[in-house]
């Protein structure tokens, strides 16, 4: 068998290590900046690829990511499996029933915010095909037919993401809107596996046009119907005959496996297959929180991020970039998007604020619309430039959605308790040996900082402590105050070895003292992070742990690691 | 960039596909007859590979696994890191403290247990080293050197594996024999960069082997001393400042896999490099459980079958099949392994009996022989016929590995409760109203097949139930008793939706019973079941499930996938 050389697995592990590093780093700096990580991993490749690296040195970049040869093929190998199960990913989190459950204005709102940018997009591409830069191998049809699709579909992961940091994703709003894009997604998915499949077919006739959509849309009903009911019925056999959790979880990909090679058969592009069987297998009530969370964490953080990053090689950015053009498909999107939902929103009788904030959460076109343009550059249905404009639209739609959404809705972003926490209100040994002190050696941190009246603040705290003590048992103790003119909260923490007497219902000593400082005008917030901390702390091993921390470092590492009622 | 075409494509998806269901599939077979699942994984290998499916239908074999061109390198792309990401986990599950924990019992059995392999390894490789067919490319030290490790070499997962299955692990003899097998494992894998090494070096001097000698120690050190304190101070750190869990799970790979290209890079293998990555992470107490089962499970799981099956599809092994070659290799490997674990064992005063179970624990060659062979093949050390020679040798010595400890050690396997129940003994629905009428009913399943006396059973049972009543609060029941000429123990499943009154304490009806059957001559066999069916239904929900279930695999999906003290 014709084998990797040593060179070749050298440098494919420098390249896979590099992208990865360098995708999670990113990826993780554009979530500090409330962006999806997505935004992060691409950039990543855009600096590892010709854009940046390919400038600055090339020899560094063909030595890492040669364009042709083994390591070429091996790349694009390892990037084709990770989009495929990047897709199965997708398609679990799809929740095909909330479609029926959200029941027509979903399917108002999921028409409009197609019909919309899709009739829009039709009419850009066949009036202006050459400002769009059309290649000359794509017929016009399929060029339009492309362009249509690419403005109407949607970022199902993304906007869900939105939506939860937001806690709307449950919400009436929520679920309206993901069940949108729900539709969106599978209709526009439906409708770019056609544009594939004839763009895999030169000799374009009616004939073949009719059978490639009737074999796409069999597949989808066969895989969602049949292939649904297969599934469901199967995975108690898989479970309850097979090692637990390595059966479910092979059985899993290796649906998603062999559903895109089947998909690939019949002539509609691998991811395609991949999607449907993860939304199979998602709407299963059989399948195990824990395998979703295994398959859902390796692909997330490990072969998303490789896909991502892998596109930034492909492509020149800063050579390719055509201002007219991108300011030209970003426009259009966004204009056309956020149209049809509003449209939709307000046909389905939602408020006006509603209506705004359902077309801002549609409009985010995030991973999906970036994957889309990666097939059609590499079918030839669109240019380089083109294929620029497209992912900068992608980004672009899904940065600006989060922000305006919040604006709409004046929502008030409440951040986790680890997020609000800083080394400089933390006193990792607390000298106070009672309440009153306690709360005078907290407080004065932040009225250091913040130019706060320390007596104010201190007396505020100590009299609702008089009223109720804040010691809630199992070593902790929550004094808090409501503040006049405070713009956010603060938390100081303070730890004692010895104990505090906080008069806990359980008569225990207080360890660990969150001091909680809100803003008057946020009423919600203080329980917010009462109920939080509390959650975080209710495993008995947490206060163990968090005598033994050395640094706030350690006490943050034991915050955001901590157990939250996982399911399993 | 060079990328696959539409068929490549399709042809890896089927691949791996196909090559994953497969070696999943007999790998669970191979389990249930309480064999290694790595055996069965290889078999799925030989049966898709040129033995079996390229001698029926050379032309399918040649279409799903073509020897040369894109799809050749696209799938060993993907076993290369697969392997590494195997070794990774392999070195997470060496604990490095137990060896100096276990003190001079493990260094004096690890010694042995390399020093006499070793030298009967080298010392027949030098002797006959045609017999052994050494390849004409292979310098006659550089072979015996190999020959030696090969022989020397132990498979720390499945020693572990066994040891666990036979509640042996955390025991004395256990300790002692993992900490012998690691320190076998990290020099074997020394010799063996080593001799890698060497290889890739045609020009060898004496003085180039000192530097790969030296190389190689510094490598090694380096990474278990400065690299392992790096990793151990950087967890809290990257758990406080990332995402929870994707931060922690991309920095280990990221670390492994850059690990394996600085260890490819100084010339040595790439999976050493992992192997040592995965010792330094798994030694440090900051790593999570939820990320070590994460890995652990997608790489178990998913990439160690498709890299074991792929091992399958490199050799004939029916055409290079060496009955002489491979009897020999066996009988050398077997004796001298054998002779050294208990000659080490001796010296540290085990007993006759626990020096003969270390012995044939240090025996089991599993998946590290087997990948040192794969390695050694494609580097030109060994030909195919010793490498067939090797992966029998691997198989077997693995296989009597368990049921020779069981029979040293007259150990009575203690099978979990899932195990132990049949759909025959399964009673979905009870139509019994109290205790008396449930033990009749259920004592009867048993009786009609096996030819017990129902009513000396009954009685039994029912005396045991006078005595003290066996409801043991939320919902359960577990009536019980000790029965005489009994082979094995007996559950029978009955499941009442309207509740009998077995007295439990908390005065809630029994809806679940076990009926419990044991032999007399088991006395830990009764209590043993309880606390596992106690423990499984310790969770409020479960009792609410089983009353939902549908059949007997409902049951056992169920009882497989119950929550059991997961650390998260």
């Amino acid at each position: 068998m014709e084998t990797l050389s040593h060179h070749n697995i050298l440098v494919m592990l420098l390249s896979l290590g590099v992208l990865l590093a360098a995708a999670r780093i990113l990826g993780e700096l554009a979530q500090l900046i409330k962006q999806p990580a997505v935004v992060g991993e691409l950039l990543a490749g855009i600096l590892l690829g010709p854009t940046i690296l390919g400038t600055l040195s090339p020899e560094l970049s063909l030595f890492l990511f040669p364009p042709t040869g083994p390591n070429a093929i091996a790349l694009d190998a390892i990037a084709t499996l990770a989009i495929i199960l990047f897709l199965m990913v997708a398609g679990i989190e799809v929740d095909l029933s909330s479609i029926w459950r959200q029941g027509p204005k979903g399917l108002k709102i999921g028409i409009m915010s197609i019909l919309i940018p899709f009739s829009c997009g039709l009419a850009a591409a066949l009036i202006l095909p050459d400002v769009l830069g059309r290649p000359e191998t794509s017929p016009l049809l399929v060029f339009s037919l492309f362009i249509a699709t690419a403005l109407s579909i949607s970022a199902l992961p993304v906007i869900a993401k939105t939506l939860m940091d937001m806690d709307l994703y449950r919400s009436d709003l929520g679920m309206v809107v993901i069940s949108a894009a729900i539709l969106n997604d599978l209709i526009g998915w439906i409708i770019f596996a056609i544009i594939l499949a004839l763009m895999g077919n030169p000799g374009v006739t009616a004939d073949s046009v009719v059978f490639t959509i009737g074999m796409t849309l069999a597949f989808t009903v066969l895989i969602l119907t049949f292939g649904r009911h297969l599934i469901h019925k199967s995975l108690p056999f898989v479970q309850a005959y097979t090692r637990w959790p390595g059966g479910e979880l092979s059985f899993a990909v290796v649906l998603a496996i062999l559903g895109a090679a089947l998909s690939e058969l019949i002539g509609i592009h691998a991811i395609f297959g991949a999607f449907l069987v993860g939304a199979a297998l998602g709407d299963s009530s059989h399948l195990k929180e824990r395998t979703r969370f295994t398959i859902d964490h390796f692909v997330s953080f490990i072969f998303a991020p490789i896909f991502f990053a892998s596109i930034g090689l492909k492509v020149n950015f800063m050579e390719h970039f055509d201002f007219k053009m991108v300011a030209l498909v970003f426009i259009l999107a966004c204009f056309c998007k956020i149209a049809g939902g509003v449209i939709g929103a307000r046909w389905a009788l939602m408020s006006r604020k509603e209506a705004w904030a359902t077309g801002f959460a549609m409009n985010s076109r995030g991973a999906m619309e970036i994957i889309l343009g990666v097939m059609a550059l590499e079918a030839g249905i669109i240019s380089h430039s083109l294929f620029v404009a497209l992912v900068v639209m992608a980004l672009g739609t899904s940065m600006i959605s989060g922000p305006m959404i919040r604006i709409i809705l004046r929502y008030q972003q409440h951040l986790s308790v680890a997020d609000m926490l800083t080394s400089k209100y933390f006193l990792h040994r607390l000298q106070a040996s009672n309440p009153k002190e306690a709360i005078c050696e907290m407080v004065e941190l932040p009225c250091r900082t913040t130019g706060l009246d320390k007596n104010l603040i201190e007396a505020a705290v100590w009299e609702r402590e008089l009223s109720l003590s804040t010691g809630i048992g199992k070593g902790l103790a929550l004094p808090h105050a409501r503040i006049e003119g405070l713009k956010h909260a603060i938390i100081v923490v303070g730890i004692s070895k010895d104990g505090i007497d906080f008069d806990a219902p359980d008569d225990k000593l207080a360890h660990v003292i969150f001091l909680i400082l809100t803003p008057l005008s946020d009423a919600d917030a203080q329980l917010a992070i009462a109920s939080e901390i509390s959650g975080i702390f209710r495993n008995e091993s947490m206060l163990e742990k968090a005598l033994k921390i050395k640094n706030f470092t350690d006490f943050m590492a034991l915050l955001r690691t901590a157990p939250r009622g996982w399911p399993f």
